[in-house]
């Protein structure tokens, strides 16, 4: 805990794993932890313990206040918060987060945002409070793209989430390459895929044709079996993917800049497809942006709470 | 055998299963049965003792020959019969089969068609005997649709298969109706999907945006989270895929009649989708037309044979 006493605890706590810090009064991270309990692992709503097991191992003081993002929120997770409708500004989300009752510490569960268009529905729970983090920066307003197993991209105008649409491409991608009739050719083991020329290639293909993007999975393995291309399967089914992704979430966008919230492999190849399709970008780390989000929140939901007056 | 001696035997070797049918010298079907040894569950190259079982329980005469369709002519079945290139003269593809060597019988194996084109690379294998199987009725030209796991839609200009589009529709539906996202609203219990207004609903949109049918995805989680829409999820999803499957086959065809080759419920949803779409649909049984072009196939093969001649 680097001798600082921390001045809340903040969690994002997704569908598969979770992230528990803490926060200075100034935001820093002082310790952090990251454990494989998301939403879909616990059962018997044993929210509670795991979250007090990570806190315990932390350090962390017994009354320390929790503020958590994510599917902790769902209507399946811990304490359903529900979603603030579009248009949602991103500084009142925090006005709607939600008190776990019974727990010994001051514990709130942020909300997520919907879309109720209804040739639009939509919704999204976490990424709320990276964007969050990144209007403290004042590059709140824009298109962000969020990209992972369900990708978002959002527009963000005055401050508020106007209008989003997710793209299950990271789904597609694990469930294609690993359970469909592409899996004998698209193995992981093929080093990054966007670096190879068949990526570009694949993203610039669906770029030019994007409203048939489905009817260019099955070629993957067509130019396998014919050509014996087979060790570019991953390359082209990332690109394809991607590019399709691209290509429907930016249409009449051509001269936006897009602010890409990715790290590490993701963001290579959403940066290599983003230069294929000749768009410009800004790049932000998601964690660092959960973070500030989170923090963000905390001093919203105790405004006048000082680290220092808890020391004991 | 009802009594008649067969002329050969006719055989549909898909990935799955395989169908085998006894065949009279005009073509009459005598006797059948289908085995589920499609390619994927044989090993150790036990095509052949596969095959002599069926054809015992069958009767079937220890010299009747016998010609096969499908994937057992793939690189990976029983013998490779090397693909035809596009384009491929329907009624000269029993030229390029090849004979089972090692077989006390004669065993010929039709060769499937490829289109090498950069582009758009693709692969069939036992559509063609179905198409040919068609041109006997003197419908052979036209747009060609046959739904499946691997939807193909292909161009018959001159008898000749001239282009043609695999859709990995069937497939996808599978994968995102039981292991994706989805899976936890869209189970297969609801029903004939096709005869749902959300079906409906799902194709129109998805033809008035085909750019963004990946995008379509997960909003049939949204609406099912958010207006408890969840009873809806199989049947748009079934009409996402197949609406964006019909708009990327039929782009610049609005006039195009299509010859469907379906039977039960997929030709009952890609009828209703074909009917969204404005477009007129003839209607094809798969089955009649695959015993129809390997009888034709056969007949090819063995011209001078008689079925009488053969009566011991």
């Amino acid at each position: 805990m680097n001798g600082l006493r921390p001045f809340c605890a903040a969690v994002d706590w997704g569908t598969t794993n979770l992230r528990v810090w803490l926060l200075s009064d100034d935001g820093k991270v002082l310790d952090e932890r990251r454990g494989a309990e998301g939403l879909l692992s616990i059962t018997d709503r044993g929210f509670g313990r795991v979250l007090e097991a990570h806190l315990n191992a932390l350090g962390a003081p017994g009354n320390l206040p929790v503020v958590i993002c994510g599917m902790a929120g769902a209507r399946t997770g811990w304490l359903e918060a529900p979603y603030v409708e579009t248009p949602a500004r991103l500084d009142a989300l925090a006005d709607r987060a939600v008190r776990v009752e019974d727990a010994k510490r001051e514990i709130f569960i942020l909300p997520g945002i919907c879309q109720r268009k209804k040739d639009a529905p939509d919704v999204m729970r976490g990424e709320e409070t990276q964007l969050l983090g990144a209007s403290l920066d004042g590059v709140g307003d824009g298109l962000f793209c969020l990209p992972g197993t369900h990708s978002k991209w959002v527009n963000v105008e005055g401050g508020a989430v106007t209008r989003f649409s997710t793209f299950m491409t990271g789904e597609l991608f694990e469930l294609l390459r690993s359970r469909s009739v592409l899996a004998q050719f698209a193995s992981a083991s093929h080093g990054p895929a966007e670096s190879a020329p068949a990526f570009a290639e694949a993203v610039r293909n669906v770029l030019d044709d994007s409203a048939n993007a489905f009817g260019r999975l099955f070629s993957i393995r067509a130019a396998a079996l014919l050509e014996n291309e087979g060790e570019l399967a991953t390359a082209r089914l990332s690109g394809l993917l991607i590019g399709a992704e691209i290509a429907a979430a930016t249409r009449g966008r051509s001269n936006s800049e897009i602010r890409l919230v990715a790290s590490g492999s993701l963001a290579g190849a959403y940066a290599a497809a983003l230069e294929v399709a000749g768009l410009s970008k800004t790049l932000f780390d998601p964690e660092t942006l959960a973070v500030r989000g989170l923090f963000k929140s905390a001093r919203m939901l105790w405004p006048d709470k000082s680290a220092k007056a808890d020391v004991a």
